[in-house]
């Protein structure tokens, strides 16, 4: 069991709160109208909490559930409240219509949100390789990682795990950039190969 | 069924030629080395015939088994004899240690090789998210592909099938640089979370 907390109220917060719900961790959800915060942790209920955006956070993990180019600006704004923290990035910097990032070649969301964390928190992308609707169904399915600490890494897969899915390390937080690019190709699939969103994307270590 | 002819005698060469003739494909194998190439084409059967390096290809379809820094050049040496042809490039092009792409933010090695085709020759991407030695195993997998013209995706498709496969279009030439992303991504997968390079990824879109 872990102690989440959830920065954002839309549909992915909405999404892995109630799975972490289920999952058996204390989890809060934070968001700017208080109100609307309330009104998530109800509806996510088995004790969820509602936190004041701009407070510190009461999890160890942190998910950033907010607009890409909001993630590091947030992260900037909490500043030392977030020391000690694994702070978890699932964020995909499409372009207007999905075809491109808005981030550069050799940076991704993940790695903005690391340069402006504060010393000992630590950065993890995951998630952006699961589509909300297909995660919200509750099927198993692979939750591809990325980071620079092992520790991090770690806690972020216990979490994972306790959703009923599979974490899954492709190494380095350099790698937030191509777990971006995975998501455009799935992005891709969904409107060409696929012909459909309704699907989960990868491993198959079966024979 | 297709005529295919492939540029290369390396591994890749070999584990598409075999499935191809499997798949009741014709095959031609083009290498430097004549000699080389006929004891290729002997090894793989089927009919296979050993083509000469710089002499018009016999196939409809073009597969670019080459080291990825000499795709593009070999379809510029070639010119005018890949008129007309569907050209596949299945290479990474990644860098020493595989962390990272030679290639540049918005390109990749299908669209330089695009660049130098010739009118009426068509640039599709694809087999380049497949480990070969998991190809060669024979076990059914996706083939994510890539391209801008739909007949040259459809054809590259056909071919995929025969080998008993499954051709998942990504979209437009541009999707390759991702493509070329989501090896990145597998190659991580195997030094770290899956434990193993023994895997295919892909799409499950049964819930």
């Amino acid at each position: 069991m872990s102690d989440i907390s959830i920065i954002g109220l839309g549909n992915m917060a909405r999404t892995i709160g109630a799975r972490a719900v289920v999952g058996g961790n204390a989890v809060e959800v934070i968001g700017r109208d208080v109100a609307r915060a309330k009104n998530l942790a109800e509806a996510l209920g088995g004790g969820t909490t509602a936190g004041m955006f701009g407070t510190a956070p009461a999890g160890d993990i942190v998910i950033l559930a907010v607009p890409h180019d909001t993630a590091a600006p947030v992260v900037a704004q909490y500043g030392d409240m977030l020391a000690g923290k694994v702070i978890v990035d699932i964020t995909n910097a499409f372009n207007s219509d999905a075809t491109g990032l808005t981030t550069s070649a050799g940076t991704s969301i993940a790695q903005e949100v690391a340069k402006v964390a504060p010393a000992g928190a630590h950065a993890v992308k995951a998630f952006n390789t699961v589509f909300g609707h297909v995660l919200a169904q509750g099927r198993p399915l692979d939750v591809l990682i990325a980071g620079d600490d092992a520790q991090a890494k770690a806690t972020v897969s216990a979490f994972i795990k306790s959703l009923g899915l599979r974490p899954l390390d492709t190494g380095f937080l350099e790698m937030a950039h191509w777990l971006e690019g995975t998501a455009l190709v799935m992005m891709g699939l969904g409107r060409h190969g696929a012909g459909t969103f309704d699907f989960t994307f990868g491993v198959n270590t079966s024979a």
